[in-house]
């Protein structure tokens, strides 16, 4: 080693679930590397957990059922944050950094929701707030986004973001198996949780997507700004369908910076859509991760992986562990928030985006002329029709041109109350084309 | 903004071929971003050039044919290389770290041979040297290795880092074609360089793999300690053969950490390998780059963009310029160069590979037979063995089992002397397998 050695780095981890024994255990067993890359030994503090008795692979008497009383403990230069939710995590954390102690945090829905109370209590005490494990687990997209990214000008994040769904949408498309049949496997395999609703609903990767567009477009963006629909009404016809058409299906997390008649606008949005097979996004399927940056000068980038798991997730913490340290060793700091660009997000309603509509239909002369018509009266254009069947099972697929989301769900709504049309059974968007 | 305007921070631009032409062009046009981002105006000083009479994209006051008066400047605070070569770079490199300037440059062949020495420079100085685009262009890799990979134990690197040669070798599988066909339509569209060798014979990649194992390993690899070897000796034939087993080939820059009978061990080195299919740069086309990162906790991630160019450079040099200022400004600092480990590099003799072999042999019994005993006598062992036509065609394809390079090449040049043998034609090696 080549500098003499510094005053240790105390580190205090809030939570021991996966993620955080994972931390644990690369704390100790990796003690010599992490001290040679910082400069200086990283020592574990203390453990927070709910329930000290419970048996874990760390000494006991790093254990301990106060957070805060170990946050304040004057040893602890670096809190890592694995606990999860709103609170307590949003009151550590502000406690923390107020007391001038750099923060990692791998908690999504907080930064999605507080990030810019964080970031500013971050900034005043001159610490940092690292949370590159929030988003696509051991995959740098934060980091990437924020500081290689810094000097271009990024035009959009697509993103599969979530393990769970993806694994779901790749086992149906595979298989051909139902929505419920699949999940029920997911949670066997350990791909689900018991309740799943924040996975297939779209929440986590809505929370995600909040957080790539704060950083990608310089504003703030929460999660009550992203638009968001989950995959539990995704069908085996649904995916049938989209292969007659060359794609797959995804729930994509999508931020986009788009004009708006002479505004610029993002938009962020969470939704399953059909993506073309071509597309980098449709060959990463079962658990995995992965992101496409689109911007002005580096044109589009891709970065895959691990998006969940202990030891991913514990490899971005450590990561920005690491960074933190550093930090304190030399006096640095990390980038603070950027927020400077301030765009206005946009409802879903302006946003341009195509249609892919499924619907049962009469078959008798005139019909298509008619939804022609509709689609037309809307000033939506169609870019492919197909017509399946016949009789009382005759079905017809529409996929359209781009035009602004409400001129496409407008659109649905008066097919929809088309005597002509006897039911619209599955409305998805197309996203990863470039018309 | 936020902050109060700082006093500005000054660039030199030395050199405007491709990438100093987006610099520039970026500099001036995304100004007002560049300025929120990093906290001050960035304004370029000057831009070294040699010929100051020939047109450009910049106001004449700027240019200057004496780099050093420029970096000498005192309203210069950061200095971006991007002449290329190993000298003037270095010494203008070390003059403006020495004179406490911090450094930007995509040079890779300058950062392959003289990292330590500018390293050191920069630590001693308090400045940073910066060198994303030296590697993959666009793509984010060295940023990723050294900060987000930081607390993590990379085991792996394998990267297709020339755009040059995957464009050659992807066109040859597509179209059958010659490598020398493919090689002048490659040049007639930019493709390739008047003068290609540093590209085609691996001198470009090997410089890129002794980069990228320094970073991964916390080691000092140099040029010289990469073994390399070109594409030019690739048929039509090897491509035809590799789709016969699942495979394709590819240039790789493959940078590993092995045990050598006990002692941990690094490997760097260059050549045209079979990957399967189904292996993530199987897939990786054209002039696209690709790296993947194999590390303990995060498992496999792969960067996948543009790996050369004028814009995407570009990108990657801008990225690291407003990291450079932002520390200006807020006295802070980007990670050193961290050699701690310092791992020996294995020659490639004792590296474990597996090889593919393909040899006109003698149709008569026994030779079979006569062949494998080569193969264990060796102690390499045979995982495929393909036997094609009949008579005086007859061709034997054998892929081999890992073993040392050294057994591998043995086993090559006892096969040659046998008289069962008429000719070996063709010598790759397999990479990316789990046995």
């Amino acid at each position: 080693m080549n500098h003499p050695v510094e005053k240790p780095i105390g580190v205090a981890v809030l939570g021991m679930g996966n993620v955080g024994a994972e931390v644990v255990r690369i704390l100790t067993e990796d003690a010599d590397d992490l001290q040679a890359r910082v400069g200086a030994p990283v020592v574990l503090r203390g453990v927070a957990v709910r329930d000290t008795s419970k048996p874990r692979d760390v000494d006991a008497s790093l254990l301990t059922d106060d957070p805060q009383s170990l946050i304040d403990r004057d040893d602890v230069d670096v809190v890592v944050e694995l606990i999860g939710g709103i609170e307590p995590p949003r009151t550590l954390i502000l406690s923390a950094l107020e007391s001038g102690k750099s923060v990692v945090t791998a908690n999504k829905a907080l930064m999605a929701a507080h990030a810019g109370e964080l970031s500013d209590a971050a900034a005043r005490n001159r610490v940092d707030l690292y949370f590159e494990a929030a988003v696509a687990g051991a995959i740098p997209v934060i980091r990437p986004l924020t500081q290689s990214l810094a000097g271009d000008s990024v035009n959009r994040v697509a993103g599969i973001v979530n393990g769970t769904t993806n694994f779901i949408l790749s086992e149906m498309a595979e298989t051909g198996a139902d929505y419920s049949d699949v999940l029920a496997e997911a949670g066997r395999l350990g791909y689900a949780e018991a309740d799943p609703t924040a996975d297939v609903e779209g929440y986590d990767a809505a929370a995600k997507a909040a957080i790539l567009a704060s950083i990608a477009f310089h504003s703030r963006v929460t999660a009550d700004d992203v638009y968001r629909e989950g995959i539990t009404k995704i069908t085996p016809e649904d995916l049938d369908a989209a292969r007659k058409f060359d794609c797959t299906v995804k729930l994509l997390a999508i931020c986009e910076r788009f004009d708006d008649g002479g505004v610029e606008k993002i938009s962020a949005r969470v939704y399953p859509a059909l993506i073309p097979l071509e597309h980098p996004l449709a060959s990463v399927n079962g658990a995995y991760n992965a992101v496409v940056v689109e911007s002005e000068n580096a044109g589009r980038l891709m970065f895959y992986g691990a998006g969940a798991g202990g030891a991913p997730t514990a490899a971005a913490v450590m990561g920005d562990l690491v960074m933190a340290a550093r930090n304190r060793v030399f006096s640095g700091r990390g980038p603070l928030e950027s927020t400077y660009a301030d765009l206005p997000v946009a409802p879903i309603d302006d946003v341009p985006t195509r249609y892919y509509i499924a619907m049962q239909v009469q078959d008798r002369p005139g019909v298509l002329q008619q939804l022609a018509g509709e689609f037309a009266r809307h000033g939506v254009s169609i870019s492919a029709m197909r017509q399946e069947g016949a009789g009382d099972d005759a079905k017809l697929i529409v996929v359209t041109h781009r035009a602004s989301d409400r001129a496409q769900s407008e659109t649905v709504a008066a097919l929809e109350s088309l005597d002509s049309v006897v039911k619209v059974s599955s409305v998805l968007r197309l996203e990863g084309t470039d018309d």
